[in-house]
């Protein structure tokens, strides 16, 4: 039987073809125009044909967030790997394992413990390792900040003198999730990228090395104006783009690439609900639009063929189970919807909806057909 | 190498087994104590070896969330099972496969378009699916209430004269887990016994036949002083028990089972932050607490015996990384951990942590010896 998104069984994860390919070359542009070399970040889809969708070549570059990953990327021929969340000790071995099969994978630090660790393990497996210096640009999580280029320095000579290497320096404005407007993301954008410049600077002048300048989140990537001194891009979740991406107005809901399929259990009129098999489990517990001005509840929902119905969201979520029903103040009416109709919800968060599931769902058009279907993996 | 705390890789999903075995023990007296017989929830451990430690038999019974769990426990030797999410019409070819190949699967409906799908399909396969009647105890999600007896005895007409089998009615006091307190959860339990039976009252005056009467969450199941009328309890998340579990008062915090375990990657005194390698992927999105009268951010934190750390709290997670911090207000200090320490992390929700794992790292006792490894499935 040929699968259709009306046999398909329900809830399960459609992926936009055409979407995504629009969405990939968008960024691709953006970051073009700006001069950087692009490294995309591929822990939204942890998908081979979807990495190689993303990549410049099969073999990289690549950003990962965890060392299964590198691993799994590895192991599908991507040789150019950041692993770009910060490093701890017990970790070292799987990053020398992979390096001596040939990947170059570089890893992240912000202390000067970390880094001695690094150069420390470097210099006992005779394997230098390259590592990022972590940069704060704004609060947002770890990293060094520009207020302590002395420790920034110090980070960098250990990695460099230790007997380790140092690949760079490398930030996240993970802050620009919560800007609204071009002004704002703009404002990030520049933010993101005089913290690293400035502590590249501050490398340099003090006789070290600094081969790349990473910057990299979907809103800023999307939105700088200008990224002197930075000569690398990195961005995830703009393959997929969300609700959340939507809400800060660095995409449309059209452009969302990825829903979560679900067939209709039955109707509560009297309550203004429509019961759908997909709860939490399949849309995730993220609720990033929750502090936006246009809260989505658990997701935006859709007609097979991805035309929103007005002001209709998930509003509740049960583990297998979830409530639709209209936003509240709507006046519009609820959509006729009837026990065994299908329906498609988009996702606060591509990410961590993605997470939920084991494989994609590709469609390439609007006749429903299945034209493939992608594996995803997870854990660590 | 023998696998401790101190060396699996993190993040890691962490099990202790005496502390589930006593949240078992404790539900399973609390149940014979109320004469009724206990059918627990496979959908928090979705896990066979955990299944057989609830379960009074490996045959069962048993209680699943999806068609998926119904199918890995059919192979696992569990007989006996409700599909406890109200039935589309799409899914009843695989329950009949399940039901040829002796699996006694009942499922639910709370509707008469939905019970007539399933007594049409019944007959049209020559095989009597049992169905429950769903039973809304308290507005939480689906089902059809007391004030609706007209539409409960119509329901099971349509099963029971149409060819399919009135299985009896069930009910989910899903609003239980909002109540606070020993007075206001016996009140749930009260309503909820009081729904399904008085439903049972009424189809069993209407000449119907109502073998079982089903509730079910774990507040009340826990709580229920007289569980007159009602023959089967079902629950779930007490095996592990949870931060919400604990908040509404159904346990202790030293009751929770489950926890995963992570590395610190730095500490930032400036902040007040201690960095560790779990964040949201290894936690869930869920923040159960956040409407509790003490906010649990994503998870309290332990160290590796489980002892609390006073006030300290995951108050911020990013992908793969978790920012733990003092709740506000505290006047504790942050323990002085540091690159390469360890800690356990308590769930908000255990249900939806335990997801975001495909194994269970058991602990029998304080040496931190990881004694078992259980592997646990998800998709539908």
């Amino acid at each position: 039987m040929e699968l259709t998104l009306a046999t398909l069984p329900t809830p399960a994860l459609v992926l936009d073809d055409h979407k995504m390919g629009a969405n990939i070359k968008r960024m691709r542009s953006a970051v073009r125009a700006r001069k950087a070399s692009f490294r995309p970040h591929l822990k939204t889809a942890k998908s081979v044909p979807i990495a190689r969708r993303l990549m410049d070549s099969p073999r990289g570059p690549a950003t990962v967030s965890t060392l299964l990953e590198a691993e799994q990327f590895a192991a599908a021929g991507v040789t150019d790997i950041v692993y770009a969340v910060g490093i701890t000790p017990d970790k070292l071995p799987r990053v020398v394992a992979l390096r001596q099969r040939g990947v170059d994978l570089s890893i992240l630090v912000d202390s000067l413990d970390a880094a001695q660790a690094v150069a420390a393990y470097s210099r006992a497996n005779g394997n230098p390792i390259p590592a990022f210096i972590e940069i704060d640009s704004d609060g947002h999580r770890a990293g060094l900040s520009v207020r302590e280029l002395d420790q920034v320095v110090a980070v960098g000579r250990a990695l460099h003198d230790g007997g380790a290497v140092l690949a760079g320096v490398l930030t996240h404005a993970g802050e620009s999730y919560f800007a609204r407007g071009q002004a704002a993301l703009q404002t990030a954008a520049d933010g993101e990228r005089d913290a690293v410049v400035r502590c590249a600077t501050a490398l340099r002048a003090a006789g070290l090395p600094v081969p790349v300048v990473s910057v990299g989140a979907t809103p800023t990537a999307l939105s700088a104006r200008d990224l002197t001194g930075v000569t690398e891009v990195r961005a995830g979740v703009f393959v997929f783009f969300d609700l959340v991406m939507a809400g800060i107005g660095v995409c449309g809901i059209d452009d969302i690439a990825l829903s979560v399929l679900a067939t209709v259990i039955g109707t509560r009129t009297d309550k203004g609900w429509i019961l759908v098999d997909a709860g939490w489990m399949a849309m995730s517990r993220d609720r990033g639009t929750a502090a936006q001005p246009v809260d989505q509840g658990y997701g935006v929902v859709t007609d097979l063929e991805g035309r929103v119905y007005p002001d209709l969201i998930m509003t509740t979520a049960n583990q297998e189970q979830g409530i639709l029903a209209l936003r509240p103040g709507s006046s519009a009416s609820l959509p006729p919807l009837k026990l065994g109709d299908r329906v498609r919800i988009l996702p606060n968060h591509a990410c961590a909806t993605a997470a939920q599931h084991q494989h994609y769902h590709v469609v390439a058009g609007n006749d429903g057909a299945i034209t493939e279907v992608w594996d995803r993996f997870s854990g660590w």
